[in-house]
C-alpha cells in the first residue's frame, strides 16, 4: 500500500457524531424548495448536527427525479453549506443513476455516499447486491470515494447481512467505509460494531446513539434529529468529554424525545413541527405516496412534544 | 357524455388476450440491446401474442434509466412493433419520470400504460397512492390516456385494495382501464372481475388463463409467455370459439409448463430458454441485482423443459 492509500483509510472515518437525515421542503409543485432547504441544512449545522445524511428516506429523495436531486445538491453547495459535512444518498434501483448521483456528490467533496441497495426485487442473492456495489464503485474509479451502506430492510425488502458486509469490505477497503443501519434492532448494530471495527457505524435512530458511540460505533443518522439536533448534540459532547453518566441522563430525555414523535407517521409529524416552529407553510408539502397528518393528529402531536426543546 | 367520451369507453377494453411480460435483451454494458429487443417482440407477436406488456417487471424496466426507456420504446416502434399492441409500462418511485415515460407512451399510441404504485415507501395509505395516480392522471391531462394498475404487492409491498380500484375507477373512469395482478391470487383475481364488470383484468401468470376469461377478464400478462405464447394463444382462441373442454386440456398443459419454469428464478430462467432458443449469447446478460442462473440450474432446466414446443 502505498502512502496516499493509508491517507485514505484515515479519511474514512472522518464522518462521525450526530447526523439528521435531513427534511426536503417542498414547494407548492412538489419540487425542492432550495431556498429553504439550504436554510434548514443550516440551522441544523448551526444547531449542532456534525454533518447531515440529504436525499435519503426522510429526505423523500426516492420521489425525485435525478435531475432535482443533481440540482438541489448543487443548491446546497452554492448555498454555502460545508460539502464535507453532507452525506448524499445516492441510491435507485439504476445502476447508471446511482453512478451519475454519486459521482456528483464525490465531485462536490462530500463526505461520502449513502447508498441503498437496488429495491426494486425481492428475495436477490448476495451476489446480485455485491455486483450492484462492485459496479457502481468500478464505473466511478475514484480512490477517495467512500460509500456507506444504507440498510433498511423494513423500507427495502433487501438487506446487507454481515457475509456481504464483510465481502464488501474485504474486496474495496476505505472505499466501503461505513453503514447506516435503520433496522431499529440494537443487537445487530451491536454486532456489526464488533465483527468490523474500521467500519464506521451510524444507528438510524438517535435512540441508540450512546450505546452506539460505546462500542465504537460512529453515530447516528436519523430523522428525528431534525428537530432533536440540540440534544443529541450534548449526548455526543457529555460522551466525548468522558461523562458518561451525563451522557446517559440526556440519552434518556433524548429517547423520550424520539419516541413521542415516531408515535406519529415519521416525516409528516416532522414536517408539521417544522412548519411550527419556523411559521413557514410550505413544510405542509409531501410528495405522494406520503400524505399530510390530519388536523387532530397534528394538535395531538403538537401538544405532546415539547417545542420549546427542539431543533 | 358526448360522442368521443363514449367512443373512448369502448377503445378501454380493446387490450385483451395473451399478453408476454417481454424481456429485455441487454447488451454487453447492460443496455438494452435495442435490434435484439425488436426481434424478439417480433418473434412474440408472431407466436401468438395479442400483445405485449414491455418494459415491466421481467423487462427489467426498473432498473433502467428513464432515458433508456425512452429509448427503448422509440426502437420498438422505429422497428415496426405495432404500437397499439403494446403495453409499455411505466412505473416509478418518482411522479414526475412516470408521467414522462406515460406521455411519451401515449404520444406513440400505445394501448396503454402499467404503472406501478410508487414502491420505496411501505405501509403508505390508499390515499397517498391515490394521490399519485390523480396526479399522474391530471398531469398527462389528455383523456384518451388509459393507465392499468399493476398489483405486484409481493415486489412493491404497496397493493391496490378494491376500495383503492374502487375510489379510482369512480374518479376516473374510463382512464382507468383495468389492471395487471401479479398476486398470485385467483380469489382476488375471481373477486375483482365481479366486482368491477368494466375493468380489464388480466391474471399476471398464464395459469389462470382460462379462469381468468371464463369470469369475464381479459386474459394474462405473463413473464413465462415470452416461452410458452403458442400454447397459450391455443388456450385463448378455443376458448373464444366455445370449445371450452379443448380449452381446459390446453391450459393444464401450459399450467405444467409454466410450474417447470417458475421452480426456477424466473427472469435468468427465462433468458436462458431465450439463449438456448436464438443461440445468442447475449441474453446472458442480467441487471444486477438479478445474477444469471449457474450452469447446473441451468442444465436442470433446460433439460426439464420441452424446448421444442416453447415459444
Amino acid at each position: 500500500m502505498d502512502r496516499r492509500e493509508g491517507v485514505e483509510h484515515t479519511s474514512s472515518s472522518s464522518l462521525k457524531g450526530v447526523l439528521a437525515a435531513a427534511l426536503t421542503p417542498m414547494d407548492g409543485d412538489l419540487s425542492p424548495d432550495h431556498e429553504a432547504f439550504v436554510a434548514h441544512c443550516h440551522r441544523l449545522l448551526d444547531a449542532g448536527c456534525h454533518g447531515l445524511g440529504v436525499f435519503g428516506t426522510t429526505g423523500e429523495a426516492n420521489s425525485l427525479s435525478v435531475q432535482a436531486r443533481l440540482s438541489a445538491l448543487e443548491a446546497l453547495v452554492e448555498g454555502g453549506v460545508q460539502a464535507n459535512s453532507l452525506l448524499p444518498g445516492t441510491g435507485s434501483c439504476v445502476l447508471e443513476d446511482t453512478v451519475r448521483l454519486s459521482r456528483a456528490a464525490l465531485e462536490a467533496d462530500s463526505a461520502g455516499v449513502l447508498v441503498l441497495p437496488p429495491f426494486y426485487y425481492k428475495n436477490v442473492s448476495d451476489e446480485g447486491v455485491f455486483r450492484f456495489f462492485a459496479d457502481l464503485i468500478e464505473r466511478i474509479g475514484d480512490r477517495r470515494l467512500r460509500v456507506y451502506l444504507y440498510h433498511f430492510p423494513q423500507m427495502t425488502g433487501v438487506g446487507f447481512g454481515l457475509p456481504l458486509i464483510g465481502r464488501l469490505l474485504e474486496v474495496y477497503p476505505g472505499v466501503v467505509a461505513g453503514m447506516k443501519d435503520s433496522a431499529g434492532d440494537w443487537e445487530r448494530i451491536e454486532t456489526v460494531c464488533r465483527e468490523f471495527p474500521d467500519f464506521s457505524v451510524f444507528a438510524g435512530t438517535e435512540r441508540y446513539l450512546l450505546d452506539t458511540l460505546q462500542h465504537g460505533g460512529a453515530g447516528c443518522i436519523s430523522a428525528t434529529v431534525n428537530v432533536t439536533s440540540r440534544l443529541a448534540r450534548r449526548v455526543y459532547d457529555s460522551h466525548a468529554a468522558g461523562q458518561d453518566d451525563d451522557a446517559r441522563k440526556l440519552q434518556e430525555h433524548l429517547t423520550v424525545l424520539r419516541t413521542e414523535i415516531e408515535a406519529f407517521p415519521l416525516i409528516p409529524a416532522l414536517k408539521r413541527i417544522m412548519a411550527r416552529l419556523t411559521e413557514a407553510e410550505g413544510w405542509y408539502n409531501l410528495r405522494p405516496p406520503l400524505v399530510g397528518l390530519e388536523d387532530d393528529q397534528a394538535a395531538k402531536l403538537l401538544a405532546r412534544v415539547p417545542l420549546g426543546e427542539l431543533l
